[in-house]
């Protein structure tokens, strides 16, 4: 199989370095950046492009993975090639695609950083396209790259993008919010790196309604009375707290 | 040293398992009621008591570790020891202890299950007493538990303990939210596990402002937007997302 990739950033970047891993062959990468392009390209014994027009007009497979706000743009000036095009972003519908005879998405569901490195077997992929045999043909490249292979609806697709904004955007903004309150106390964010560890690791095995602890889920008022008034002079953290804790204290049963 | 252990929840179970593994001497756990310090108390081949009155008046150390709500309880009818009289809880103060003549706090920073396995050696500890020779047994102590013990006065504890909402019940409330919407649209809570766990490793090696993804971190309105429509029927998690991207908003650069 052929396969163009679209997109030069943290998500192609990773799909790009599984895809070569697993033997397909990623015939060229384009970036709007001819060096960004090049930077992934290389290592892939690929060939970097600039421009959508010197596409490669016979791959089987285009995977377009650039940032949500640029995806419009790239769909709607890239040649009609017939070949599967797909996209690797959460929110957009599948439908962003039906200029094109055969497409579909092909989304892994992680938080992606460069530098990071990741078992990507595990990374649940969440595939859709417009024809049987086109989902068959994203169910089996998906096989090769992850364990974890799903058919979902653009519908789904996006209520698990959201699920991942509060599991992992708004989880990594609760670790700011600690840092900024530890940095202004001269207190090191480092003290909290088991915490964060066991309680992510605690809901690989239970459920997330059981692993709750501390003071809303005690319904221990005299503490959160307590916090509230230590973060009386921190309008946006005081707002937080108590949001958060009513809703924790709702869910007590 | 002589060690009576007072409470037989989460933190007090886990602290008695550790002092009996590094060879120190539990002779009495106390616990209102006698079943439930007979469960600590036959592991640690201690006697278990379940009268204030019968506490052992001879030992070196007490451990108050008993839910925060009935802590001043059972403090204000302990018998007045002469031994070293320490608390475990992060937000209150040392002060609470100070009908004794020797008295501090014993904090080690982790969210405790009864079941779960937890290597303490990295838990930091974190001590305060009314003297430099308590403070040093209690430094002493810590040291046989963990790699790391520091001293904090009880208003640094106090922020550290609101550092501790959020990095680790606020955080564990998303998993929950995140539970609550992916069940609603038929789709196990498991997908989220590898980014739950990739988005806790990030954070070990790199400060969290540097790790943030997501439509906020991208500013995209667009997908901001969608999400909002989405969640329009659900007023709460509507207002929890609002808040919370507006908070990341404002530390985008």
């Amino acid at each position: 199989m052929k396969i163009v990739l679209l997109g030069s950033g943290n998500v192609a970047t990773h799909l790009a370095k599984e895809l070569f891993k697993a033997k397909h062959c990623i015939v060229q990468v384009y970036s709007r950046r001819l060096d960004n392009a090049e930077l992934v390209a290389k290592e892939l014994e690929a060939k970097a492009v600039c421009q959508l027009d010197e596409l490669d007009a016979d791959a089987d497979l285009y995977i377009v993975s650039v940032k949500d706000d640029a995806l419009s743009e790239v769909i709607n000036n890239m040649p009609l090639v017939n070949g599967l095009v797909v996209h690797t972003a959460g929110s957009v519908g599948m439908n962003a695609l039906s200029r094109f005879t055969n497409f579909g998405v092909f989304y892994p569901f992680q938080t992606f950083t460069k530098e990071a490195q990741l078992d990507f077997s595990n990374i649940p992929v969440l595939v859709e396209s417009n024809s049987d045999a086109n989902t068959n043909l994203l169910i089996n490249l998906g096989r090769t790259l992850s364990k974890v292979v799903l058919k979902a609806d653009s519908e789904q697709r996006g209520k698990l993008h959201i699920a991942a904004v509060f599991a992992c955007n708004f989880v990594n903004h609760m670790y700011c919010l600690a840092d900024e309150l530890l940095k202004s106390n001269q207190l090191p964010f480092d003290l909290l790196h088991p915490l964060i560890m066991e309680t992510a690791i605690k809901v690989q095995k239970a459920s997330p309604t059981t692993t709750q602890t501390g003071p809303a889920s005690r319904k221990d008022k005299k503490i959160i009375d307590k916090h509230q008034q230590l973060l009386h002079d921190k309008d946006e953290l005081s707002e937080i707290y108590s949001l958060l804790t009513d809703s924790i204290l709702k869910r007590v049963k």
